[in-house]
C-alpha cells in the first residue's frame, strides 16, 4: 500500500463541496485518526468551467466518469452525484476495479443495495452509505457496529424531515395540510413537487435500507407498505390530541419468529413516547434490541454539512479498514431468508373515525360488529356533528390482527348506519411489541 | 506486533463477566472487525475459589494485580473493578508499562481523568472509557469521533437512572419523593444508601467527564455546581405541569465566548423538549453543535449487558488503533484553558414558588422588586392556600443573570409580605441558548 489514500469524487454539488472542505480543513485530524494522509485525486463535474465555492486545482476536475471509476490511483470512490441507473453502473464497475465506495445515494441503495453489497463482498471492498439515511444521525453505524451482537426486534423511524415539518405545523399551529405544505415549500423544507416526500416514498426507501440491516434480511423497497400524510385532517390531529396522541409519519419495522413487516404510515404515538417530541424537520430512529433494550438516535436528518460529515466519517472508516486489511467484511450478507408476516401475524392498535347516523342502536350495532371480529375498544369518543342527524365516533382499539381489521372495515362499509369511514390510523402501543 | 491482542481484566463482577462472555462468543466477529484474534491472558479476582457464571480456565485467574498490570504479554488492561486510589495507581503503572486502558470507572475518570489522560498521551497509549458515562449510549464516541470537527455549544444530559426513575414515578403516578424512592429501592434502581444518586453527585461526575470532552477544557468535578432531587415536592411537579413543564434532573454544560458553566440541578423542561419524554431509568444526552445542530443519544444508561457492550466496543477501538499505529491520539489533551462563567454570565429562566400574605398590594410589591432587579415574568399563577391568609404564587421568569436572581432572592427574604420561598428551579428555554 502506498503511503496515502486517494479519493475520487463523483459529483461536486453542495454535499460534494462540503466533503472537499472537510477533507481540506481537517487533514491533520484525519492523519491522527487513520495514520496516513487522505488526498483528493479526481472529481467528476458536469461543467468544467463553473465557478466553485471551494478552492480546487483545476486539473483535478474531469467530465469523464471513467477518470474516476477506473482511475488506477484512486482507492475510494465517493458518490455524491445522485441518480440511479447510470450511477449503479459506475459503482459496479468501480467495485470490480477493487475500489471502495462511499455513497450518500438513498434511492440507489434502496433499489440496488443488495446487488452492490454482494459485488462489494466479492471484490473484498467496503461499501458504506451512512449519509444515505439521515445525515448527521449515525444510525447505520449504530446498527452495524454497536448493536451488532444484539438481535433487533423493532425499529421505528421518523426519517423524512419534510413530512415531520408539515405534521408539526399542523399539530402545534393548527394549520391545514395545504397551508403547512406551502409553508414548508417557502422555507425550503419541501420541494416544488413534494410527492416523494408526502406520499411516504422517500421514507420507504430509507426504511428498506434500515430494515435490511436491522434484520439481516434481504428486504426490498417493494416489501415496504406505504401510505403518506396528504389525507390527514386537522380533525384527526385534534381528536388524537384529545386522546393523548401525537401524529407522526412512522417507518415501522418489526420482526417476530424471523418473520418481518416493514411499513411507512401515519401513526398516533402516545404523547410520552420518545418519538412524539421529535419535531420540525428533525429525524430520529428508535431501536429495540433484545440485549440493549431501547436506544434512540436523534439529529438533523438532512442538510449539506451534516450529510458531508457522515460521508467523511465513512471515508475514515474505509481508510481504517484498508490499513487493517479487513475491507469487505463490515456489512455481512443477509444471514436470514426473507420471510414477511401475513395479515394474521401483523398486530396493532388502530384509531378509527366514523360518521354514523345519530339514531338509537347505531352504536350498539357497531360494537357488535367489532366484537364479532375479535376487536375490542380501548378508548371511545362520541360527539354530535354540526351536520344534522350525524354523530362522530372515534375509536381506539386494543391490539388485533390486520386480517380482523380488514374484515371489520369490509363489514362496516355494508352497515347502513355508518355513513363514512373518515380515517384509519395505526396507534403505537407501549414497549417492545 | 504479535499476531493477536491480549487482554488483562482487573475485576470479574457482573460487567467483567459480561465482557468475558462477549469476547468468547463473538470471537469470529471480532476477527472480522479488527483483523486479528483477541484473547484473555489474565484476570484479577478477589477470591480464586469462587464459582463463576462463565467458563474460564482456572489458570487465567490471579489475586495479584501486578500479574495483570505489569504482565509483559498483556496489551490492553480492562478495568472493571471500581475503586479510586488503588485503582488509579494500577492504571498509572499499566500506562507507564505501555499498556492501553479500557475502563468503566466513572468515579476514577471524573476525579483523575486528566492525570490518566496525560500519562496515556506521554506513553502513546489509548485510554477509553465509553462505559463510564452511560452504558449502551455511545455518547463519548459521539463527542470524540462524529462531532469532532464541530464546536459544541451546549450539552444537556439525563445521566442518572435512579433519579430519573424517581421523578418519573412522582410525575406520572403522583407519588411522593419518599414513596418513589422506596419503590426504586425495591426494584433495584436505587441503592440502600441513595445519597450519591439523589443528591446529584453521580450525575456531576458524568457531567465533568462529558463537559471536559465537549469543550476540550480541563473541567474538574469541583467545577460542577450540584443540587439533587430530595427537596422536590409533588406540588412543584403539579404547578410545573399546569404551566407545561416536566421536571428532570439535568446535567447542563454551556459555553459562550470560551467561558463555560457546568451544573447538575432539577430543571423544568417544556413538555415538547426531546429530553422531556426520557422516562423511567433511561438516560439521554442532548448535544447542540454549531455545525450539526441538535443531536440526541438515548439508551438504557446502565445494566451489565449494555455496559459490557460499551467496554467491548472500546476494546475493538483500541485494537484497531494499535494495528493502525495511531494509539494515544484519540482524545487530545484539552485545547482551551479552563475559564468558568461568573454569575453575570450565567443566564437562565427560573421557576419560583412563594407563599405570600394574601393582602392588598402584596403582589404589587413583589412585582416591583423583580422589576427593580431587571427580571420580568413570563408566566404567573396565583392561588389561594388552604392555610388562612396566605396565597401561593408561582412565577416563571424571562431570562436573567444569576447575579440578578441572587439579589432578588436576598431582597425577597427581607420582604414582610413573603412568608417563604418554597422552591427555585431552573427552566430550560428553547433552542441553543
Amino acid at each position: 500500500m502506498k503511503g496515502y489514500v486517494s479519493i475520487g469524487l463523483l459529483g461536486l454539488g453542495t454535499v460534494g463541496t462540503g466533503v472537499v472542505k472537510l477533507i481540506q480543513h481537517h487533514q491533520e485530524q484525519l492523519v491522527h485518526q487513520v495514520g496516513c494522509p487522505v488526498s483528493i485525486e479526481k472529481i467528476l463535474v458536469k461543467n468544467l468551467e463553473k465557478e466553485r465555492e471551494v478552492e480546487i486545482d483545476q486539473s483535478l476536475l474531469t467530465d469523464d466518469p471513467y477518470d474516476v471509476v477506473l482511475n488506477p490511483n484512486i482507492d475510494i470512490v465517493v458518490e455524491v452525484m445522485g441518480g440511479i441507473d447510470e450511477t449503479r453502473q459506475y459503482l459496479l464497475e468501480a467495485l470490480k476495479a477493487k475500489k471502495h465506495i462511499v455513497t450518500a445515494n438513498k434511492d440507489l441503495i434502496a433499489l440496488h443495495g443488495s446487488e452492490l453489497q454482494s459485488t462489494a463482498v466479492e471484490n473484498q471492498c467496503d461499501l458504506f452509505y451512512e449519509a444515505s439515511v439521515a445525515g448527521g444521525v449515525p444510525i447505520i453505524r449504530g446498527l452495524t457496529d454497536g448493536l451488532s451482537s444484539d438481535r433487533i426486534q423493532k425499529l421505528m423511524g421518523i426519517v423524512n424531515g419534510t413530512t415531520n415539518f408539515i405534521l408539526t405545523k399542523m399539530d402545534k399551529d393548527g394549520l391545514s395540510y395545504e397551508k403547512a405544505l406551502s409553508d414548508a415549500q417557502e422555507l425550503g423544507f419541501a420541494e416544488a413537487d413534494p410527492t416523494a416526500d408526502v406520499e411516504g416514498l422517500d421514507a420507504a426507501r430509507k426504511m428498506a435500507i434500515l430494515a435490511r440491516l436491522a434484520f439481516s434480511m434481504n428486504i426490498e423497497l417493494d416489501d415496504v407498505e406505504v401510505s403518506g400524510i396528504s389525507q390527514i385532517s386537522k380533525e384527526d390531529l385534534k381528536y388524537g390530541s384529545t386522546l393523548g396522541y401525537t401524529m407522526k409519519l412512522i417507518g415501522y419495522a418489526h420482526q417476530e419468529n424471523e418473520r418481518a413487516e416493514v411499513s411507512v404510515q401515519p401513526t398516533f404515538l402516545p404523547n410520552g413516547h420518545p418519538l412524539a417530541t421529535v419535531n420540525d424537520e428533525y429525524n430520529a430512529v428508535y431501536v429495540y434490541g433484545e440485549a440493549v433494550g431501547e436506544t434512540m438516535f436523534y439529529g438533523p436528518g438532512a442538510g449539506s454539512l451534516p450529510t458531508a460529515t457522515s460521508v467523511v466519517s465513512d471515508i475514515v472508516a474505509v481508510v481504517k479498514n484498508m490499513r487493517l486489511n479487513v475491507t469487505g467484511q463490515s456489512h455481512l450478507s443477509p444471514q436470514f431468508p426473507k420471510q414477511l408476516k401475513n395479515q394474521n401475524e401483523k398486530i396493532a392498535k388502530y384509531f378509527i373515525r366514523l360518521h354514523v347516523l345519530d339514531e338509537v342502536g347505531a352504536f350498539a350495532e357497531l360494537t357488535r360488529l367489532f366484537s364479532a371480529n375479535a376487536i375490542s375498544f380501548e378508548k371511545i369518543l362520541q360527539l354530535p356533528l354540526d351536520e344534522k342527524g350525524l354523530a362522530e365516533i372515534v375509536i381506539v382499539t386494543h391490539r388485533a390482527t390486520m386480517q380482523d381489521y380488514e374484515n371489520v372495515v369490509q363489514e362496516i362499509k355494508n352497515l347502513s348506519v355508518v355513513k363514512e369511514i373518515k380515517s384509519f390510523y395505526r396507534v403505537e402501543g407501549d414497549g417492545a411489541k
